[in-house]
């Protein structure tokens, strides 16, 4: 008997690799013998088992998603062993951490409060989330309303967690009507920065900087090259016409922002979880209030789902057992996310960093080095633009990828619909494809199959299911971290590279070779 | 002694997998004792043994780009042991095959005539190419002077090789300028079409549909709406509009297309290797084509050192030698592109397709299956952006990822030259701790460093270095398909996904019950 619980997770996980390996064909065949072992539906049993969905609303407000996993490798077998190892990992106690604003971050002393953002945690994160939201609908109303003049553009400055919520959001949700045109500016690259000002007047445009610690050197660089190039157009006072979205409000101050325009947020909410806290300002001036808040009101459906439901049809936590079996037991280095839907085309880039931050890790929670792979390489693309590119590999390629499809029931276009009639069913050709396979006529025509897929149809992609299906991963990539033993909220594996860049600028020339020779190339030496 | 060809294979990876595996730290080191099997050079030399240059042009014309495989694990045992490995894979007449336009595609029966575009292989191959391109001149130029009226934007249709580079090298080489406005469509989703559509005026668009087969279903679906939203705008001869870019002119034509508006390509040149035929037509139409020129000669600089260098020093070889490295003997199922530069947004998503379309096989040419991995999972983004998202997991998530960096010594924008300073001290910065690694104040804070990089370093981003860029990759996955003895110019893993789809259109219900209800849920059924 298991004594200790790094015993009882020892033996969850004996238990579940022990277990046989049947194929998506015979999981999903009505007709196989029972054998010991394999007592579970086939068919449309297995695809009622292991499909969910989740939902909220009601009337013109209601929506939902529905999540398919039946074309993964779980089995009921497997899923008591994840059940059984996320007993062993202390799930519903951790859940409970994270949701009671516990210190889950331990490596810096932290809750991560983003649920609270959307109504989900204690209630005094969740009143001040609240209080902090309604000042900055106060400053989006405003805005609208003309208090600061016309106000046509809004360069956002902002990297990593600061940029790639907001740019999301604001892709997936203006195709139809953007109230203010806003350019989402990360790159250090100043081919980023003019390709913006391209676009914009300055006597019509505002300028949002967006760092957690208001230090960001791509970003505080971005701010001060907009600022020069507002006050080069004319603008008298460059300055007015910044709002800060930090959590360092004090040094935003010092930098020159007035403290009417400062947006704070807690600490408590980390850079790659705080779309729903004042970064998501420029979401909010694109979409409206309105739309902003149906966005955290589908994150909090999910909030709900993934409190309040236990064990295998907990819906993130089923998918965080199966991004584990194939990481742990089939070895898959990566997973693959298609969205067949051209609004959610930097959703898998959402997805890298959310998922390969926050548990790409080596070093356990309890400060111990892990004994298993953490967090896949998450990539992907747009289909069905992908399929003419790297769908080739997945069927017949020598490595095993798990893919998520991600689609819409209700199209976002007016043209004939015959366009989201083939996207949707390419969509679906896809994943019975990769599990079939077929045996063809040669061997350069044979398909091998038993490739797992899982299927994520949404009624129809407005704010709410962008923001449930966003908070459908981060309770995943947490479900993950708590099966690994993991704090998924810290980030030190980026520090390194920032010091060795700031030792470069100092002149250090206690490099290696090759670094000291580029530096060289490139005249980077005073 | 080996006997057979596939004898001396096994023995060069024998040999290859029994070499000792110093760090990346000891190989650098200058003071090794030199014991057996390490007697080569670490520091300056090691950099200089294993980077090269290529050049191209004279005066204002030159360009160069550095390849710097220094800071992955290759030493002279190794390359030696790669040497021989291509030797036994008869890379010297494999690439001769590929140059004299023998029928290296050896499934579909053909040649790959793909270098003939830009000067490089049998005589009456580059005639037939010049000729072909002096008619894509004609129509470009007639344009530019006014012949079809005035042209502002152009919409682009085309999926896959038809899309992506066009798309790669219109955003990394109009930032300066662009002559006509163009939008490259390629999704199915009507999404797509119709963010087009809002950019620009019916009266002054023109329309390029791309199709090697002239078939492809999002492609003819796509061309048939935007001739119905021209005709809607007022154009009273919307096929009047459309220029037709095949293999397949006599397809063209049934479609509707005037002959004179057709600009063939040949067979032989491959769908993700034809942005140099008349594929290329939008990017000669938004750069001119002086510049779509100087891609040419650059990419043509490029196979000159591809075909007239032997062993190590051949650039794209070696890079192949490194790739082969990783995904054999290091298991590595993935390697990372970060371009750190905002032009080359789209290089990752291009080799993305280019390797892993053309490499992502399970059968070899002689129709056995292939004992080893295949291509590796490309994936990527742009620096500095992805070091705040995706960097963690580099620096300290448990798989082993080789990463290629690429940056220009001279900027692309007219900022404070800050941005690009900084931009390149991170790039630097970023390979210089990967392979280093830190011990750190505790676990968490912990680098294990000994992560390889390769840096590509180009003198300027212009047409020419584009050319070079896309060139390279070329030839190093043709040099990694020979040593892996596969096919890399068919695509037959695209097909089952296709005619599923066309099952599900037709009715078909002999699906899977996961598929069956997804295609039920979204209401596909009659």
């Amino acid at each position: 008997m298991p004594t200790t619980p790094a015993d009882a997770v020892a033996a969850a996980w004996d238990h579940i690799e022990s277990l046989p390996r049947p194929t998506l064909r015979e999981l999903f065949s009505t007709e196989r013998d029972g054998g010991e072992g394999y007592d579970e539906p086939g068919g449309a049993e297995r695809v009622a088992m292991l499909s969910g969905r989740i939902e909220w609303g009601e009337d013109e407000t209601a929506g939902g998603v529905l999540f398919d996993w039946s074309k993964t490798h779980l089995d009921s077998t497997l899923l008591a062993g994840f059940e059984k190892l996320a007993e062993a990992r202390g799930f519903a106690q951790q859940r409970a951490a994270l949701l009671g604003a516990e210190k889950v971050n331990v490596t810096e002393g932290r809750a991560a409060t983003h649920t609270a953002e959307r109504g989900t945690g204690k209630d005094s994160d969740v009143e001040e989330a609240d209080a902090l939201h309604q000042r900055m609908r106060l400053l989006v109303e405003a805005i609208h309303g003309g208090a600061m003049g016309e106000v046509k553009h809004l360069i956002h400055v902002g990297i990593g967690g600061s940029a790639l919520g907001p740019a999301l959001a604001i892709d997936a949700l203006t195709r139809d009507l953007e109230l203010v045109d806003v350019h989402v500016v990360s790159n250090i690259d100043g081919v980023a920065l003019e390709q913006a000002f391209a676009a914009c007047d300055p006597a019509t445009t505002m300028v949002a900087v967006a760092s957690k610690t208001f230090t960001t050197i791509e970003t505080m660089t971005n701010a001060a090259s907009v600022l020069k190039w507002l006050g080069e157009g004319g603008v008298s006072d460059p300055s007015g016409r910044v709002v800060a979205l930090t959590a360092s409000p004090e040094k935003a101050v010092e930098w020159g922002v007035d403290e009417t325009r400062i947006l704070p947020f807690k600490e408590t909410v980390g850079g790659r979880y705080s779309l729903w806290s004042s970064i998501g300002f420029p979401v909010a001036l694109a979409v409206g209030w309105d739309e902003f808040e149906a966005m955290l009101a589908g994150a909090q459906a999910v909030d709900r789902h993934f409190a309040e439901t236990e064990g295998r049809v907990n819906l993130p936590l089923r998918a965080a057992f199966a991004d584990r079996y194939y990481a742990r037991v089939r070895g898959c280095q990566t997973r693959a996310v298609f969205a067949y839907d051209e609004r959610l085309g930097l959703f898998p880039d959402y997805l890298q960093q959310l998922e390969m931050e926050s548990n790409g890790k080596r070093v356990a929670a309890d400060m111990q080095p892990v004994d298993e792979p953490t967090a896949a390489i998450t990539w992907g693309g747009v289909g069905t633009d992908a399929q003419h590119a790297v769908f080739q590999l997945l069927h017949q390629g020598t490595h095993l990828v798990p893919v998520d499809f991600i689609a819409s029931i209700a199209p976002g276009d007016a043209l004939d619909p015959a366009h989201h009639r083939i996207l949707l069913m390419n969509c679906f050709a896809q994943g019975a494809a990769l599990m079939a396979g077929d045996k063809g006529t040669d061997p350069a025509h044979h398909f091998p199959g038993d490739r797992p897929s899982a299927t994520i149809l949404a009624d129809d992609l407005d704010a709410a299911t962008l923001g449930a299906l966003i908070a459908f991963h981060e309770h995943r990539v947490f479900a993950g971290a708590v099966l690994m033993g993991i704090n998924p909220f810290d980030q030190f594996g980026v520090e390194l590279g920032k010091s060795m860049a700031k030792a470069i600028e100092a002149g250090d020339s206690d490099f290696d070779a090759s670094t000291a020779g580029l530096v060289e190339a490139a005249g980077l030496t005073a």
